[in-house]
C-alpha cells in the first residue's frame, strides 16, 4: 500500500507534516550525556513515520560525537505515537530515544525528545478570531487544545485569546496525556470543558476530526499554522461511513476480536469480554493491524480493541467490516444505532 | 498488497498449499494435556499464513474440550517458518503451540505440531524416475530432500528409490534443520551430498528454486505431489534478476542495513560488520521487512541480513535495490560479480 493511495485521515502524513522544511531540535546533548553516564554501547533511535527520513542524519550527528565503539540503531518499525514504543529495540539498546511525541508514561529508560514545532501560531489564531470563532461578546467561553508539537506555545495561545476578551477553558485530560490542553488522536479528554466552542491549534485533519466526532455538540474551529488555514471540523462524512460499516457488520456470523500487543494500545478487558460472551468470536493478537493480516483469517467482521484511529481512518481499506468495541454492541443489537460514538482510549499501560 | 499481486516465489502460498482440502492432525491431545499439567489459563496458537484460516476452527475444537476459563489466543502476526515464532504471544501464553513447522530449536515452552501432509508421494516419484531423473544405470547416485510436511514419508521415498537401483545420498544438514533430508527456504545444507543430481519431493516453487540457486552445479528434479508435476528447477531467471539488482545498487551512496529482530532471523555480526566499515550505512532494526517500511527512510539501497527469501523473492517489490550481504560485497567492489551466490542462513538463535 503506497502512501499516495491512503484516504484522508491518514495517520502517516499528519502532525509531522514535511511541507515546511522545519529544523527540529533533536536535543542530542541529552543523548550524549546518557551514553556517557551509562557507558552505553548501543543507542536506539525511534522516529514517527513523517520524520523517519531524518533518522540517518541524526545518526550521523551522533556518530560524529560518540565514541567509535557505540552502535547507533534506528527503528524500522512503524510508529504512530508515544503509545507505540519499539519495545524490541528498547530491550536491545542501552540508551533508547523516542522522538516526536511527549511521554505517555515517564520512564528512566526512555529519553523522550518532543520536537516542538517552530512554526508561529499567532497569525492563524488571529485569523480564527476574526472568522470562524464567534466574537467574545457573543460567547466568551472557548476551550483551547493543541498537539504535542505545539505545546511549547500553549501559554502564549491562551494569553492571546484572553487579551481579546475570551475566557479560555483548559484541562489536562487524563493520565494518557502529558500536558494541559494536549490532545491525542485517540484521546480528547482535555476538551471536556464547559464551553460550546473549542479552538484546536495544529496541523492535519487527523486530530480535529477525532475531536469533532468525540464532541459532536461543540463547534470545533481548526487553526492550522502549518497549512495556514482556518476551518470548522465536519464529522458528518466520517459518521456516515461508520453507520454504513456497522450496518454491514450486522450480518456477520464469525468475528475476529483484535487485541493489539503494542505497549500503549492494548485493551485486554474489552477484548476478553467480547470473546467470553460470543462463541463465534475469536481472539487474535497482533501489533500492526493491516488488511493483509486479517484477510488470511477470512472471518466475517472484526472488532479492533487497539488504536481507535485504525478502525475509523483505515477501516475502508479492510475487506471485512472493522468495528470499534462500542460499534460491535450496536451491530449485535445490544445497543441502539443512536448510541454510536467515537472510540477513545484512556489510561497508559 | 494483496496475495494475488505477488509474483512467483511467493512465501505465502507455498508449502502449505490449500489446493487440496487436506485434513491435518492438529494433535490437540498434546495441547490439552499441557493445559492440564500446567493449570494454564491462556493458550496461544500460531499458524503459518496458508493455514491461518483454520485457526478459528482449531480454537473451536479446543474451547469445546478445555475448561471454560481458559482463553485461546490466535496469533495474527505473519509467520513464515519455525524461525518466526510470535515471541510476544509466547510471553502472554501459558501454553504456546506452533503449527506447521518442525522445531528449529527444541524448547519446553513450545509445543510444535508439524502437520504432516497426507498426500501420497509414491506416484510422483515413480513419474520422476521415468522422466527427469536419469536411469540408475546411467547415474545411480541421487540426493534426496524434502520439506517438513513430507518428512513422515522420507524413509518410504528412500526405499522406493533404492528398490529401483538408485544409491540414495542423504544428510541432516546443520543445526538449523530438525530432520535428515529436510530443507528450509533458507538452508539447503542437507543437499551437500556426493551426487550430481538431487530429487526434491514437495510442493511449491519456493524451496526448489532456492535449492537450484544454492546448488547451481547439480541437476535438481522437482517431484511435486501436491500439483502432481515433475519438472527441473531453472534458476536462470532468478539469477538474472539478482545481477540486475546488484548493478543498480552499484550507484548507491547511502545504505540501510537491516537487522531483523525475529527470533530465528537475526544475523547481528553481518549487519554490524557492514555498518562499522561504511560511514554511509545505517543500521535499521525491524521484524517484518516490507517496501512501505523502507520507503520512509529514503536511502539509496538496502542490505537485508534477515530472511534471505525476502531479498530474492520480494526484492522486485521494493523501491530501492535490496541486496543480500554477499551481493553487497559485490556492489561495493570488494568481490567480483562471478562470486554471486544464494544467501543461506545457518544456526538457530
Amino acid at each position: 500500500m503506497s502512501q499516495d493511495s491512503r484516504p484522508a485521515g491518514d495517520l502517516r502524513k499528519t502532525g509531522m507534516s514535511l511541507q515546511h522544511d522545519r529544523e527540529w531540535d533533536y536535543e542530542l546533548d541529552r543523548v550524549i550525556s546518557a551514553v556517557d553516564e551509562r557507558g552505553a554501547e548501543t543507542v536506539g533511535l525511534q522516529f514517527p513515520e513523517g520524520l523517519k527520513r531524518r533518522g540517518p542524519g541524526v545518526a550521523d550527528d551522533l556518530r560524529d560525537i560518540l565514541p567509535e565503539d557505540v552502535s547507533v540503531l534506528i527503528s524500522g518499525q512503524p510508529c504512530y505515537g508515544a503509545c507505540d514504543l519499539d519495545t524490541e529495540l528498547m530491550r536491545r539498546s542501552d540508551v533508547f530515544v523516542h522522538f516526536g511525541h511527549s511521554p505517555m508514561k515517564e520512564s528512566e529508560s526512555i529519553i523522550y525528545v518532543p520536537l516542538f514545532s517552530n512554526v508561529e501560531v499567532e497569525p492563524i489564531i488571529e485569523s480564527a478570531m476574526g472568522t470562524e470563532l464567534p466574537d467574545p461578546d457573543a460567547d466568551p467561553d472557548v476551550g483551547l487544545v493543541t498537539t504535542a508539537q505545539h505545546m511549547n506555545k500553549f501559554d502564549g495561545m491562551k494569553a492571546q485569546l484572553e487579551s481579546e476578551g475570551y475566557t479560555v477553558h483548559t484541562r489536562r485530560g487524563d493520565e494518557r496525556l502529558t500536558h494541559e490542553g494536549q490532545v491525542l488522536g485517540c484521546n480528547y479528554a482535555s476538551a471536556d470543558i464547559d464551553a460550546e466552542q473549542i479552538l484546536y491549534v495544529g496541523g492535519g485533519k487527523f486530530h480535529p476530526l477525532g475531536l469533532a466526532m468525540e464532541h459532536q455538540d461543540k463547534h470545533v474551529v481548526i487553526a492550522d499554522p502549518v497549512n495556514n488555514t482556518v476551518s470548522v471540523a465536519e464529522p458528518d462524512q466520517f459518521l456516515k461511513e461508520r453507520y454504513a460499516t456497522v450496518h454491514k457488520a450486522m450480518d456477520a456470523e464469525t468475528w475476529g476480536i483484535i487485541y493489539c500487543t503494542k505497549i500503549g494500545q492494548g485493551r485486554w478487558e474489552q477484548a476478553k469480554e467480547i470473546v467470553d460472551d460470543n462463541d463465534n468470536a475469536y481472539l487474535i493478537t497482533m501489533d500492526e493491524i493491516t488488511p493483509d493480516r486479517l484477510l488470511n483469517f477470512g472471518l466475517d467482521a472484526y472488532v479492533n480493541t487497539g488504536c481507535p484511529r485504525i478502525t475509523t481512518d483505515d477501516g475502508p481499506q479492510f475487506d471485512s467490516p472493522m468495528l470499534t468495541p462500542g460499534e460491535y454492541r450496536i451491530a449485535i443489537g445490544e445497543k441502539p444505532l443512536e448510541e454510536l460514538e467515537f472510540d477513545t482510549f484512556h489510561g497508559t499501560w
